[in-house]
């Protein structure tokens, strides 16, 4: 893309309820990776993609192979989080997506994340090539 | 049964982790519900049976139709449970199941439910009779 | 209230991701509880309380004594669900909600709870009055 | 230590349950993590510390400041799976841990996970030294 603006980044709106925290009085560490696959999942549908067609047409889904997290701030109970989904590589069968976790009232990184999926078949569970529609949507975010 | 002596209610430790409590300082209160299904896997694993088995074998799964759930005192982090499964009706394709979850310091009574559970093809996921192997052990118990 | 039009019932919508299922294609059963308690946050802060607000202003937590679940249709991935929360009954300290959980494609109802709440304090867990002012909020939409 | 023998590795049975999969089929990716913590909690366990003491005696905590995951293959439900959890370096109010997720039925290593804690003050959640009495109970396992 010779398009000089930068892409704004996907941002989903997350609020924290009892659930997603434990008695330390913060979000237990496992549930940003909720979050995160939250925020993948509805940047996928705002590019026009909902997944249970794409497994059902295509045989498609995802996995993912590799999380690398850093909790850096805790959020806390009833918190409105922001977390952000940017997709920073691809290839014809797997995607790397950056996050942030942000609290919305103070601005403070909570948390960032790392991810990257396969796309496989779920019938073999092997590597699938995504289709040409997909990947051209997701060419002009990249 | 001629046999005058009760039948030993079956019960399953639980410890309770991080992951179960919330920010309140206990346990969460829709986790009792897997604390129990926990009890009802073992229960069955008890008696000889493996739901992914009956799954492939007999196309036989297990839904819950109806949770009673009464929430009489908190457990905590690092609480030492046992969690009671007791049979206490059944039909052809219907089981209910009576659970405690007790804190094993102290004996005191947390969380009483009663789980009432149908028995579906895993096919059509309607109704389905259980096997006579199946209903005569648990015959045995009830 | 002399207004003879019936309140709207507050729904909060709910999307089915992966985190919400199980193996066996559906919305695990615990989870709907997960998400009656969402609707019920919801419907606080629409009538202006923040529950981090309550409990550090007037002390003031919410702990749920009994829920009664029917599990009537499954909820699967990706669906759309409108979750509701009706305040059916209230005292001083407690409150019950009824609440439905409804597929937004097709209306069919998945799950329906009466849940009753007691209102205590967060230092001594004990039955505590609710603040006039949210008593009278209370009043105006049972 | 000149003992030449390699300490055992700590290692937790952990069943998978349905709350434990989604309707891939498959050990939600989240839970892993689940699994990790619990590892990690009975590991200090059987060296003799229980960490709500830890909290009441010390007002040390733990906090996760980075975790790596490699997902490698799925573990399903009604797995059998040994989590271990292996200290791999510890500073005065720090401890990183290496953890394997195999299935035991075949050794199929399904997760490797490498993640980092910070000890911390439980009143101002900054960096806190462990006691002697724990910092040489872990020397002897390093």
């Amino acid at each position: 893309m010779s398009d000089s603006q930068a892409e704004p980044i996907f941002s989903l709106p997350v609020r924290v309820y009892y659930e997603d925290t434990d008695s330390g009085g913060v979000v237990y560490y496992a549930n940003y990776l909720r979050f995160m696959e939250r925020a993948r999942a509805e940047w996928l549908r705002s590019l026009g993609f909902e997944q249970d067609v794409l497994q059902r047409h295509e045989g498609l889904v995802f996995a993912v192979q590799r999380a690398e997290i850093q909790y850096l701030r805790p959020a806390i109970f009833n918190d409105l989080l922001a977390v952000t989904a940017k997709l920073c590589a691809r290839g014809a069968a797997s995607m790397v997506f950056e996050h942030e976790v942000r609290r919305e009232s103070d601005a403070t990184i909570c948390c960032r994340g790392r991810i990257k999926l396969a796309c496989l078949s779920d019938r073999t569970l092997r590597p699938k090539r995504m289709s040409d529609e997909l990947l051209a949507e997701i060419a002009n975010v990249l």
